[in-house]
């Protein structure tokens, strides 16, 4: 019987964290704690890295309500990684590395917590351990704040992302048009490639207060065009907010942010560039064709931390995700990732999970359609509004101490 | 009997916004209208130029709900300015003008809600009508994130930045930490000459998880010590978190972000020079040093009106002020800025009111005392976090629609 594969399992946490990384984390420990199969439950030190250096945490040695704190604690508490691993066909040095320890701590579950590079590390270590014979259920569980997953309706992470740049947004659009003497603010969001969380600055706008003019990645960012945007609006209202995305970029794929700045660009493990002062950049080029005073805010890392401002919805379903990819290995069920179906019922929003092949998501973008785009490219529809609104829904409790974030405090005891 | 004078009364905003200028607006709007004596109620509409421009809205007209909602909405809902009014015995155009309007209005109460800056304009203005005899009540009501106003023991908006700050610097210390390969993290916090904002990010260190390093501009920096005490840390723990004043200066007061940047520094109205840009030159010049990876966050205007992280002791206390300025006034005070003064009654805090002369905090600025910094000059002892924990404490109601901020929505009726 399926159902009784016994063992242990190993939770890895992978890429750039979000405010509800590890809700999803907990989910997953949580469930793997209470599953009678499961025997055990480690943690991995920084994800795979964490397998391969043979650091594995013991989670059955936490106090449950420190766990539970997990919900309200941004960023990876595991400690993440960027890594690359080898196609096992072409170097299987590390994956003979990841089979000795999974035979070591009799590994008979791996759930991987991460986003598009993280699904393509859990499908090759899911191939390779078929291949060799040795059962393991390995499960993907969503993470992004790009919520650039493919099949999926949407990634956890994205919610809190959206709802702390929305909140922000709204914020500085406040700020930013205090004085009669005008001025023109630019706020850079992040997404490489996807427009989800620069649309998400809309979500201001629709509310209440937010910025004028929004540019994402998905169309090519026509610079003269952009300035003439700008100076519309900054002669009919004295003051101008414009969110842009890190990732516009020329319509011969060059990135705005390469234009100007004379800082040697650096790439990542993975290859991406490096993107950033992008909003300066436009500010100040804005204050040469203008004269107007002028800001440059990049919300940074702020907009993936920002736990304070966690959606309940985004948090509930971090949780969910973690806790159905357990079941489903329980039941199964492997070379999976969780996804997200929403479902409208009376004009509610619910969402229920499914789940999809990892060679069917790995390494694949998900984009914000064309068609949610205006035509003049310098703002977002109502489809848009409709697809994010709901995702940013509800306020989580967050557990406080002297009114600041009480934070899981772990004891990260070493499996040996 | 001074009790009856009657007559209408204006409120204006003046200087850099805050998250709670709008609660100190409220009060007095609020007890205004309550007043039997104050016949009408108009807000000035970006300060003392709304005053010179005879642009000014009745509060009476608006919705009592919608001025409530003032105490949730972040920056100057009237509109601030920042204009340097001549002394009145070298150039009087612009105080004959004021009377004007208050004779037009008969405006026998004036309160005026600002920083230093402010509480200059509202001693001259003061002086102004008592030198020509026309009675007139003065007030200020004070407001600053810079918590430097002299004679108070902290000031309105400070405690809701510090929590700002801190709360941001406890995420981004978690998620700065997150990669095993190491990095340096700088943020850049506001605050010209007095480092109280600088400083409130060791509460989160305190409680949690902070910057490891904390710089001030009360004591100067020296660029190779600081360079040393990173890479010591950086040495010992791979990630190091570093927070700095906007305002740190060299040996001889030059500013430390004007030396690598190569763009003009700008001046606004008072003469202060513009700051920016100096988290990502520290962190480049850390890159340099030590080939880590680096992130410079600035944390811009997101601090000052960061609204939904509102410090409940410090929204109350910033409507106490408003209305403590308008009863002082109603029973024949003048010429006088509300002050707190800190009661620490069986280790609990609380606060009460006292009135200053505006002449004796005018153009003033209270910084931190250097025994509040450590020896090494790279963070702050124990004293400041007792005195600064206190003004961060509580969570006020922050009404939401869609779970976005719902701030209020003045109809702003212009005067005739």
């Amino acid at each position: 019987m399926e159902n009784t594969l016994k063992g242990s399992c190993i939770i890895g946490q992978s890429g750039g964290p979000t405010a509800v990384i590890n809700a999803s984390a907990f989910g997953v420990i949580r469930t793997a704690l209470d599953a009678d199969c499961i025997t055990k439950v480690y943690g991995a030190a920084n994800g795979i890295k964490g397998v391969l250096n043979d650091r594995l945490y013991v989670m059955d040695e936490e106090d449950p309500h420190e766990l539970e704190l997990l919900k309200n604690t941004p960023s990876s508490e595991l400690g993440s990684v960027r890594y690359k691993i080898a196609d096992p066909d072409k170097d299987d040095t590390d994956y003979k590395r990841i089979l000795e320890i999974f035979k070591k701590y009799d590994v008979r579950y791996f759930f991987y917590n991460g986003g598009n590079d993280s699904m393509d590390t859990c499908e090759k270590i899911s191939r390779y351990m078929k291949n060799v014979g040795y059962e393991c259920r390995v499960m993907g569980v969503p993470k992004t704040i790009d919520n650039d997953l493919y099949g999926t309706d949407h990634c956890p992470g994205f919610g809190s992302a959206a709802k702390y740049i929305a909140t922000s947004c709204m914020e500085v659009s406040k700020d930013a048009r205090v004085y009669d003497t005008g001025m023109i603010t630019v706020i850079e969001i992040m997404g490489r490639h996807a427009g989800w969380l620069a649309g998400s600055a809309a979500l201001a706008s629709y509310c209440g207060s937010g910025p004028d003019l929004v540019y994402l990645p998905e169309v090519n960012f026509d610079y003269e065009k952009f300035c003439a945007d700008v100076i519309e609006i900054y002669k009919k209202q004295g003051s101008v907010l414009v969110a842009v995305s890190e990732g516009i970029h020329d319509s011969n794929g060059k990135f705005i942010s390469e234009y100007g700045s004379n800082l040697a660009k650096e790439k990542d493990a993975f290859g991406h560039a490096q993107l950033g002062g992008l909003a300066v950049q436009l500010a100040d080029e804005m204050k040469r064709r203008t004269g107007a005073k002028v800001r440059g805010i990049e919300l940074s890392l702020l907009q993936r931390c920002g736990a304070h401002l966690a959606s309940g919805t985004d948090l509930n379903e971090a949780v969910l995700a973690g806790k159905t990819a357990v079941e489903a290995a329980i039941n199964g069920e492997s070379g999976k990732m969780v996804a997200f179906e929403r479902e409208i019922i009376n004009g509610e929003y619910s969402c229920k999970t499914k789940l999809l092949p990892l060679e069917s998501v790995a390494n694949l973008e998900k984009k914000v359609p064309l068609d949610w785009i205006t035509p003049e490219g310098n703002n977002v529809t109502k489809e848009f509004i409709d697809y994010a609104l709901p995702l940013i829904q509800g306020q989580p409790d967050r557990p406080v101490e002297n009114s600041l974030p009480r934070y899981a405090r772990l004891k990260k005891v070493l499996a040996k």
